[in-house]
């Protein structure tokens, strides 16, 4: 069976935690930010795959829902979705869970491109001939997934997308 | 002249950057977060008036598009302005500028709920009615401005959104 790639789970520390006494809005972004690092690891785009290839990416857009709350010292799990990808870029969709009970804590979609960094100025470029089919194959295994319901959709106060997310 | 309120400078400290050497993503998240807290505190809900009015503001949603990098000891400053409000929730743009040149380095779009957190959960509630006047007197100002061209829309690899980010 076709699932969601986890990726990661991390225990949330104090420094996470804002005035609300839950987990910040910018730290679930560092928390994904880390998953997408931990993707880029898989596909052969860590520290060693960036060295040696020259390329690395890079974050051109993301979004993120907040659906329910984190307390400190919870355990989150992140998983990923390829969504689509072209030669330079890969959209994903990315879900932190609440390890003790499974709940959906908040959703990210994330557009990264790959970047050469051996030049003067940094470029968008292909991705290495090895991330790419790695990349292909997840592509053509997570195909098989549902789309997610709001992927692709922006933020207004009227639409779904954020009617459906009150806390 | 009506125009974006100015909300607050950030230098780049060392522990926001990255493998890139630039700022990372889910560190233009902790500027904006930043932002959006002196905008509560500039409408009368900082810590005073949390504790006060026993109401808080949660993030429902956020989009972030990354336009150019902002590198270690930068200065970044953060402007607001309102695009929507009703009687609980706001929704705004956030531009994050480099100080030295003013180029725009990322834009956010925001959701955020008020949201009463003196019962036994958090629930949705009206902003307290100083805070909902204050706020509607930005929203009339801001009503004066552009809407920003990307404003409502989502993420994909073929649409303006993306393509039009590429570094």
């Amino acid at each position: 069976m076709t699932a969601p790639m986890r990726l990661l789970e991390i225990e949330i520390p104090a420094e996470w935690v804002d005035y609300n006494d839950h987990l910040n809005d910018a730290y679930h972004a560092l928390a994904f930010s880390r998953a997408g690092d931990a993707f880029m690891e898989r596909l052969g785009l860590g520290e060693a795959g960036r060295k040696a290839s020259g390329r690395t990416v890079y974050t051109l857009g993301l979004i993120i829902r907040y659906l329910a709350e984190a307390k400190l010292g919870e355990r989150i799990a992140v998983s990923l979705q390829v969504l689509e990808i072209d030669k330079k870029r890969v959209r994903f969709w990315l879900e932190a869970r609440r390890v003790a009970d499974d709940t959906l804590i908040s959703t990210s979609e994330q557009v990264l491109i790959c970047v050469d960094r051996t030049g003067e100025r940094p470029r968008a470029a292909d991705f290495p001939a090895e991330v790419a089919a790695k990349l292909e194959a997840v592509a053509a295994d997570h195909a098989e997934l549902a789309m997610p319901l709001e992927a692709g959709q922006g933020l207004t106060l009227r639409r779904r997308s954020a009617s459906s997310v009150t806390p």
